[in-house]
Parts: structure tokens; C-alpha cells; sequence
């Protein structure tokens, strides 16, 4: 898809988007006093005030030496989007941001963000994020493959941060799973980072896509991790935390989804396990969901009615096609030793030729045995 | 301790006494009818009205066939105690079963409760169920021996079934942690069940008190454990439920905790364990609180502000000691590959030599190194 196709008529003007590319590439991302200007005097208005000279910044310097035109040029050549509030693309949950509380004093909507893939990010309308510590157990890696296999299966998109451990495995399981999922990452779209991931980053960029705030060839910092995560968060219809450490990354995401009114799924682990225990913390904090598999986060993000999840009981077991009276003499029949006929039938309020035709039946079933004694169950030892 | 030393003036007469011990000899235990009885017309006029014929009932048969003197005094050769409403060590909390609803067709405050062991059952005013599956995993019997011995060291008795798996690492733990245990059986208190239970029992029978509703020598029923079940609920001020899979006789206990208004604390586990699966489900009906040490449970069951488990946010970092303007640096070295004095300055909004001072104190304080082409993370590989 090439930037001309989603630029359409109405949209935002030229020395906006101009504008815009001009903050992007100057200033920090999650920088709350230029969204604000932003909202409130629109782009030219932010750039313009931005520009005036304050003792001490070196942002009007940064910002003159930005060339909005050969920065959209080059990504353009290099297959990335520019996109901006008011494209038909734009996803409007990045418009939320503007609207609640900073989570470790970063915050806002971005200028716009840089987009690499054919994906459009209109189909993230509905889509969740699987997110999760980067030192990951097996069983955190196993729990994130089995949900977002599952979520990406039923046709949702699933959204991570394309790092290591939870991340890797949720976008893997995606696509092993014939799904779609796209990765927000903290520095420019066309670097890779972590290395390692450098084929899975381009597989996402040639077949979905792989969105930041930064713009190409940024470097990826702590502050760009933080402000990234309100991203991924903000893009999606809910956050699964898989596995997380009590100070992990991936808390700082739970707190943005909780922030935007998004839902927060905590999947449980072992209470002996550190990749865990952030999970479990927050979770006993209240407000979010506990969730064990891939169709409860289906049901929790999905469209009413859309997935409803079977409520899980146990097998059948055969003693529950039983009458009630023959149940009830089975209950009656003692586990260890056994017991007699009129014993059996004191203990069902029954009588005891009401209680022998019962046992008989459940003999022939199977469920009990007449040893010396009396009766017991056929099962026990 | 004697039956005599728990029989003050003022208490229940023996009249009523006697009566009680026929019904609990005759009568299933969890019996709605007579439970209303006693309530309504006191121990002797239940028995009058059970004891009239009624067609197709063994009942008052079997009510006739006792001799509750005789009963007494075979207890008490055993060292075993009947304790009845009115007694000074009647747990209060069985009169509770009289005004909840039934779980599965059972319910009721039970006649009397057959008691061996030294330790009297007031001590069981503040205490903790601890429960969950026979057929436990090894993270269950680890987790459970973890919370019970923290519960019992702090003081607070742990009550549980007896049974293998989870009850049996409860009991065992808090023998360890050198507490009190109490174990309440579907069985007579003279009756080790499972047999592999001989030694703990008469060892808790000895030290500490094993409980039932069932009078001495009764054998164990599928409906005795059930009716068991909401008298481990009803006797304690909580229920931990370490382990259950769908259809573990556990969730029935939880259910007569939810019941009877006592939390029920459900301890999480891998979403991938069958073990886990009642546990999790039952959590997510709503109600239960989540629970991942034994600081925690004793937080919910204890008296408000006697403890207080600290919250555990992770193990400071040496960078939480830095100034405010040293961390906005630190914050903004990349990751990867180095950045520039100019460029990290950039990223802070910070004046090049203020930069490259924090830059200085960062790389004498071994966060952050030079390298050719700016400054790098001193960790990063």
C-alpha cells in the first residue's frame, strides 16, 4: 500500500502532516507539553510555539534541523507510512491518550506514527495485546503461544512489543496459528531490535505490520520503552499480562491499558514462580480479570455474544445417568470396609428391599461389589 | 482433658445431652428435617417426632436401637468428648449452618460433634481451612505445606480433612511449622481413614483434636464427606483452596464457606494444570479473594491490622538512587548501539554540558560506558 492510497481528500493538510513529522523527529516521545499544544493550537500552532526560543532547551535548534519533506521521502522509499490523525487509518484509541493521566510522567498522543507492512491498522479495531516479561519461563512462554494461537486464530489481530520471551512467543504463536499480528516497537520501524528478532521484525513489516512512534532509524532508549508501551496498550482492545516480574516492563503496559478503561487479563502462574508474582500483585490490586485460556480474552474483548467460552465442568461420569435412588445408595455404600444391606439402607432412609434392588442394579452397572460382609464400592481398593 | 471437665453448671441438660448423642447416632449427618427439629423444638422434641412411625422410614427403628448412656461411656473409655450446643467449647460457628441454604441436599447444625484430642475448640475461634484435591501435584503439596506453615507458625490452627494430597501436606506443615492442626473426618474420630493416615491422626488425636459429626466407629460415606465438608467450612474463619481439579470435593467445602460468609481464598497455579482448573473457575465466578502466601491469608482472616503482609514491589535497583537529571540521562543512552553527548542531551532536553557532567557521574558510578561513537549502556552486551 503505497502513502498516496491512504491519503484521501479532507484528510489532514499537507503542512500539517509537515508539521508533524517535524515533532516526531524532534522531540521525545510521550512528551506531554507538546501534545497538549498540539490538541490545543493543532500541529503548526505546537511547532511554532515549540520554536520560540526558552533559556536552556535545545529543542528549537532540533527542531529547525528537521527536513519534514526528504524525512517523508526517505520512508517513503523504504515502504513506511507516515500516518496521522485524520488518515482513514488513524486509529482513534491514540486519541484516548490525550485524555487520561500519565503513567511515570509520560504521556499524550503521538504526532502521528510510522507504519511499515500492508496491514492496514484499521484491523486493530478489535485486537489484543499479549504482553509479558522478556526472561520468561516455559510455562510463561507455553501460556502465551496457547492464548494468542488461539486469539489470532478466531481472526483477532494480537499485538506485542516484539522483544524477547512473551513477546516472541505471542507473535510466533500468532502466526503459526494463520493469524494476523503486528509489532509496536520503541525505536524506528525499519531497525531491529533485538537483533535476533531481525526475521521475524521483517516478516511482520512484508506480510502485517510494524508500527512506532520514532521515526526511522531511532534508537531505542528506557524512555521510548515506556512511552511505546502506551502505545501497544492504546491500540488494542485489551492487554493479556502472561507473565511478568515485580517490576517488569510489562506492568507499566498493564497500567496504560488500565488508564485508557482497557481491559487488563492476568493470567495466573504458580505462586512459587518470580515471573508471576508481578502478575499476581497486580491483579490483587482489583480491577482486572483473571483469565486461563484464549477464549476467555476472546469473550472479554469480543463483540457481545460474539465468543462465549463453555463453562468448563468436569467430565460426566457414568454414577450421573444413575436414578436418584440409585445414587443415593451408592453414596451410602462406605468407601473402606464394607457394610450390609440393612446398614446401607438405614443410612438412605430407604427400605431394605427398596435398598437390595438398588444395589443389584449397581452391581450389574459395575459401581458396586458383595464381598464377606456386605456391600462396597467395586472401584475402591 | 475428661467429659466431666467440659460439662459446667448451667449447660445443656443431660437429657438433652442423651437425646443429641441418638440422633447423631441415628440420623445421616447434613439431615435438613431433624436440624430444623432440634432448632424448633429442642433435642428431646425432635427425637419425640422422629420417633413416631412414619411409613416406608427405618428412622425411629434405628432411633429406639440407641443407648446413649452406653454410647457416652464407650466414648469417654476412648478419650473421645461429645460436645453439644451450650457447651462452653461449642464452636459457635456450626450454629451458623441453621440459617444458610443447603449445598447438594445437605445442611443443618449437626446434633453434636464427637471431639478427641487435648486441644479445645474454642482455640479454633480464629483459624484456616486449608483444602484441596487427593490427588494433589507436586507444586500443590509444595504450595500448601508453604501457606499452612506460615498460618500455623503465626499461630493461627489449621484445619483440614485428613485426606491424602492436599490435606495431608496442610496437616503435616503445620506439625512442622510447630503449630496446631485440627483434623475433622467423614468417619468415626477412633477410624483412621485413609488407613495410610493411622499415625497423623493418632498423633493429632494426642496432641491436638480430630473432630466429626459421625459417632465413633462409623464408616465413611460419599455423603459423610460431603456433609464433612461444611463443618471445615463452618468451624474455621476461612478456606484456603490450594489445588482442585473440576469436580474435586474441595470446591464443595468452598462452597460452604461462600455459604456461610467466610472468605474463601483461592491460591492460583498454572492455567496449563488440571489441578488448577476448579480453582481458577471458581475463582472467576466472582466472591473468592486471590491469595499467593500465607502473609495473605492471615491478613484476611485475622483480626483488621494484626497482620499486615508488606506489598512487594522488586529489590530496590542502585539507580533508584540517582538524581532526578542522572536518571533522565541514564533513561536516554541507548541500548544498542551509542548515541552521541548531543544526541542524549537532545533526548532530555538538557544542555550539552549538563548532559555530559550526568554522563560523567554515570560512567564513574558504572552505568554507562564510552565507547567509539558516543556512549553506551555499561550493561548492555
Amino acid at each position: 500500500m503505497s502513502v498516496r492510497a491512504i491519503r484521501p481528500a479532507g484528510g489532514p493538510t499537507e503542512a500539517d502532516r509537515l508539521a508533524r513529522v517535524v515533532l516526531s523527529r524532534a522531540v521525545e516521545p510521550g512528551d506531554r507539553t507538546t501534545s497538549s499544544l498540539v490538541r490545543q493550537l493543532g500541529p503548526q500552532g505546537a511547532l511554532r510555539t515549540q520554536l520560540e526560543p526558552k533559556p536552556g532547551s535545545g529543542l528549537p535548534d532540533r527542531l529547525l534541523q528537521v527536513d519534514p519533506v526528504r524525512e517523508l521521502d526517505q520512508a517513503q522509499r523504504c515502504g513506511i507510512r507516515f500516518v496521522v490523525p485524520g488518515d482513514p487509518e488513524w486509529p482513534p484509541g491514540l486519541d484516548d491518550l490525550d485524555h487520561v493521566e500519565d503513567v511515570q510522567a509520560l504521556g499524550g498522543t503521538p504526532p502521528g506514527i510510522w507504519v511499515k507492512g500492508p496491514m492496514p491498522l484499521t484491523e486493530l479495531a478489535t485486537s489484543v495485546a499479549v504482553v509479558g516479561s522478556r526472561s520468561c519461563s516455559v510455562y510463561g512462554d507455553e501460556v502465551a503461544r496457547w492464548i494468542s494461537g488461539t486469539v489470532a486464530a478466531a481472526g483477532t489481530p494480537v499485538v506485542s512489543g516484539g522483544a524477547k520471551g512473551i513477546d516472541f512467543a505471542a507473535h510466533d504463536a500468532a502466526l503459526l496459528a494463520g493469524g494476523a499480528t503486528v509489532a509496536v516497537l520503541a525505536c524506528g520501524v525499519d531497525r531491529a531490535y533485538p537483533v535476533q528478532h531481525r526475521r521475524l521484525l521483517a516478516h511482520l513489516a512484508a506480510e502485517f505490520a510494524v508500527v512506532s512512534e520514532q521515526p526511522p532509524g531511532s534508537a531505542p532508549t528506557r524512555i521510548r520503552f515506556l512511552a511505546r508501551n502506551r502505545l501497544i496498550a492504546a491500540l488494542t482492545s485489551g492487554t493479556v499480562l502472561v507473565e511478568a516480574a515485580l517490576r517488569s516492563g510489562a506492568l507499566n503496559t498493564a497500567s496504560w491499558a488500565e488508564q485508557l478503561s482497557r481491559p487488563v487479563m492476568c493470567v495466573p502462574g504458580p505462586v512459587t514462580s518470580y515471573t508471576s508474582e508481578g502478575v499476581h500483585e497486580w491483579f490483587r490490586r482489583g480491577g482486572a480479570s483473571l483469565v486461563t485460556r484464549g477464549a476467555e480474552v476472546l469473550e472479554i474483548v469480543g463483540a457481545a455474544g460474539q465468543h462465549l467460552p463453555e463453562v468448563r465442568r468436569g467430565e460426566e461420569r457414568p454414577r450421573d445417568s444413575l436414578s436418584r435412588t440409585d445414587q443415593l445408595v451408592l453414596e451410602a455404600v462406605p468407601v473402606s470396609a464394607p457394610a450390609d444391606v440393612e446398614s446401607i439402607a438405614g443410612m438412605c432412609a430407604l427400605h431394605v428391599r427398596e435398598a437390595a434392588n438398588a444395589l443389584g442394579r449397581l452391581e450389574r452397572g459395575g459401581f458396586v461389589r458383595e464381598v464377606p460382609g456386605g456391600w462396597r464400592l467395586a472401584g475402591a481398593g
